[in-house]
């Protein structure tokens, strides 16, 4: 940590080195012309900013070194691969989940997984607990919903993944063998929930938040991390910005940071970042092309009597016209999608 | 809702009032040079926005009603005043809600509930339960911090207001009798935790989410309403910008908006919005100007040595400066600070 | 135009009539449950949207078509293909403009054109009169540098593209034949400048601001068409959001919309998006499997030397590399790259 | 500055304290754990943040001193009064600018200058030049507006204000006697205009880029005042966010950070920020609160009327109330209102 003084006494220089000292570290103080800086050396993540920030002639307190370990790639060079149900996410193989935005009935589940399987996609997506803005809005169809995916799903083969709101249905999530919990963009800080998930042996896709920074992001997963399970998967799903025209703003940056900072795998939302149809072709070509492990596609057999974000989802014919272009850009950059 | 069609034809007009009437509406068709226009009458609240978006000539769906309702003053005049222990919030009076960021010790809180009630406070904050970025930050005391809060408020005869931000916690909170019950700005959208804590008879400060809109604010509010507890409290903490100097952007347009949109009453963190101390003075003599019913500031005995937020927190001496400034404000628009 | 009206009284839905009569509109009104919506039928873009809210009983007033009209797609279904000395722009083959972010030296533009040229770039940008946020930073080479660049890029036979700031340059950029014209995100809305650049004949890269909405931007451009010049190249350079870790976030999905609404062509700038040097492989994959039209790309021939913006440059090997790449990206999405 | 290395060889070390030493700069190197870090001894305005971090082993560059010089509190404590035409700006007392969004016609200034006057405003605001999003929109009545404009306050004895959008018109103010320059909102880093009114010696308000960083607003003020002219006035005028139910967000923080951050007089556009005329009073006691210098505020003797912005004026009766107010808060904060 670097602490920047402006024109301290030597008192309060003092009191910023005892205050070092006093967590184990050392001070290495350098006087300039116009500032006067104190570098902390030492493990700095003992050192809480706003501490010193609050002390007298401190104009800063920065950290040098980022607060992330265990998914920092600092210290785990590899990529991680994860194995969901022998399918591999991370590494050369990139993954395209689809399915519905909701669970609605098993017809209409089994059309889908048909549809999943047809365009070639090894991984099938579905919601049964949403999260909706309004109360009045369908909530889901909650556990039953559950079992009506994992049955459909077990028909094509296909391993899950569904979105964990509540530590409360955790328990049924595990009855379920839900392969792959999906934790939402609005609980991405819901900090007990992180924990909760950081106990058990299942992989995690730990969406951004709305308005998350790179940072916050990594230390969420640093929260399930530290938990003990490691297998987390990182997923860009759109920031809130100014623009109104589109519903939120796919950040394709984040693809190349994630990768640079963390070794664990990330994919991309395409549908509910842009929340139309159309666009989703062209920002899943843009995830792809900028390293994204794999995308969570929205598909529904009838888009236009989905339950919920109707038109968001592709058709089962779109989204194998969508795969075909996905496997050229693969290729093109040295990955295959299967 | 209102349907904007861009030349459609004759069989795509059929479909979307085919639709409208599903659902038990009425159409009016209005043809004009460039499009056509679809209005839906009736209880618009039923009718979904992608669902309409989603059908063939259909260029935008536009809700034209507000989607809340239990919460909107249009359906509830006056204001609502919410009774904590015999201290009102929402009314003429204005109420400073003070105390520290975290519960450490009995001797921190009992110093803290004094220099609370020094200044004029009525009510106390502090946090047992602490959400923070870092997993390897000091998480609250907990549980037992709730018995250390309550002990050293009962002595100076304050009612608590602490955050709650697990469900499984909600029986604690009920049993040591918190007071007011605050919802953080990460579990604004916390849904599942919203409708707990609809089903109680305790007032609810509702934090805004970092980057909420006043609608999704409101529709959060709706959510525990819908449960059956209308004593909601609205708190803005300042929102999340391009801004790297300050850590939010209090929005104090956000204050004349909710007064005028809902009935219930609004209340400003201004320490969480600026991050330091020396910004509160100013934030919070422009949020009772704009008109909030009450302030939640913070408050530690000794700043420089609190375990959290050290650089935000007033000593006891500028509360008490604070409050006289504030009661000159309160009084020239026509309102009252005991 | 929809006026929508909260429980009017007649004599305020015959105001707004009649002010809609006034413009030489009709009106079709609508009464509903809760609200009375009133449609203007004819040219809605004669109607001020500030005017109706001001009116007794509007709670809003919307437009519903689009406010620009040379630039819009709905009037011009065909990509228009823009000819810059022989070289299309926004037709199947897609451009990657390269070069230095500032022309320095005549060695310095010299090695730079070669460079533009050995990496199969068609067209070279370069800057000579450099916005800079302190008065304090170097503020380009000016006229003099444009001379330099002229020569160093006739050399080799290149196209060149070169940043305006100011009207009274113009007749300067006109005498050294500047081929495209670049307006900064600084000046999207420097209506004076638009205006002028309006009315000559050189193709204009209109770069988007920071902050502007895709609607803001497609107005900029308006202002520009009004005057005569049809000729106009969006660029995308990122925009700004609350995330630190990147100077702006490349908007990606703004690609997508544009080619939707504008039948003119659409580039990307990855350097100035991300601000690293390390990132503009990625952002440039993902701009062109988006659907950009072209890329502008900074390069220069010893980025740690460079007078400005040091860390955003490639070398000529890394673009040499890179447009292998893209090439291949092109091709799969049916398009080209010489 | 200060130069973060990731475990660096010596060479690499030993380039970058090279590179300080070039420009003149001394180096203290400081080993630690997991970083070295490299502080420069000197006058850092003189080092490129780029430069530094493009060079190997470089992590990051940080620059500690603040890049604004002429416009800092840092080396001019006390509060600059600004003198237009007798009437100080900055000191104890406040000033209420107001007036219509735009001239019209001779009639309407003359009312609207009476309106002023009968309020208690010392200075008058109004737009004869009118920056609009769309080339369609009412674009101002120009010089002859100026004409009406200066005849209107002549009659009042008021001095004005109005906004400059093009360097050729400079000597039209001139001419007319402009008394305060207003640089707008899409012009603060216009830098070529920002240079020619740092050659006047007239009073400039330099209204914030709608997502601009107070650094940059401060930067840009460095502009003018390098040129020569110190009589510069910021003006905060809401800023961009997320947010869609209010045009802007006025953000009061940044009064708080300017007094704190420069000398020079600060004033609010409440009439702006917000947009609709029912948010002025409680946005314009906010900003008063917080500590502004004065206020810009809009006022038309007829708004339903206006040529421009019709639904966010004031009309006279509702500015003479406003005053009233705001006479109480700035008796409160030990200021005045004449």
């Amino acid at each position: 940590m670097i602490i920047v003084m402006k024109a301290p006494t030597d008192e309060q220089v003092d009191l910023v080195v005892r205050k070092i000292k006093e967590f184990g570290l050392d001070a290495n103080i350098s006087r300039g012309t116009e500032r006067t800086v104190i570098g902390a050396i030492g493990d700095e993540r003992k050192l809480d900013q706003e501490l010193f920030e609050s002390l007298p002639g401190v104009e800063q307190a920065l950290h040098i070194v980022k607060p992330y370990k265990i998914v920092a790639r600092e210290w785990h060079k590899e990529d991680t691969v994860i194995d969901i149900k022998g399918i591999p996410l991370g590494g050369k193989e990139i993954q395209i989940i689809s399915g519905p935005c909701s669970v609605e009935t098993q017809a209409q589940m089994d059309l889908s997984a048909q549809g999943v399987k047809a365009a070639g996609s090894r991984l099938m997506r579905g919601g049964a607990f949403k999260p909706r803005t309004s109360p009045y809005s369908f909530q889901g169809t909650g556990v039953e919903g559950l079992d009506i995916f994992r049955k459909a799903a077990d028909k094509q083969g296909l391993p899950i993944v569904t979105e964990l709101m509540d530590v409360r249905q955790l328990d049924a999530f595990l009855e379920y063998g839900v392969d792959v919990i999906q934790i939402g963009t609005r609980n991405m800080q819901n900090f007990d929930l992180l924990k909760e998930v950081g106990k058990v042996n299942v992989p995690i896709i730990l969406k951004r938040g709305m308005s998350a920074t790179i940072s916050e992001w990594l230390m969420a997963a640093e929260y399930i991390a530290a938990g003990g399970n490691h297998n987390i998967i990182f997923c860009e799903r759109g920031i809130r910005t100014f623009e109104t025209y589109y519903r939120n703003v796919l950040d394709v940056t984040a693809i190349a940071v994630l990768k640079k900072e963390t070794h664990l795998p990330v994919i991309v939302d395409p549908s509910h970042a842009g929340g139309k149809a159309w666009m989703v072709p062209a920002l899943s070509r843009a995830a792809i092309a900028a390293g994204a492990d794999g995308l969570l596609v929205e598909m529904h057999p009838n888009p236009c009597e989905a339950w919920c974000d109707a038109d968001q989802a592709l058709n089962p014919q779109e989204l194998i016209n969508l795969m075909a272009e996905l496997r050229g850009i693969a290729h093109v950059i040295g990955r295959e999608i299967l």
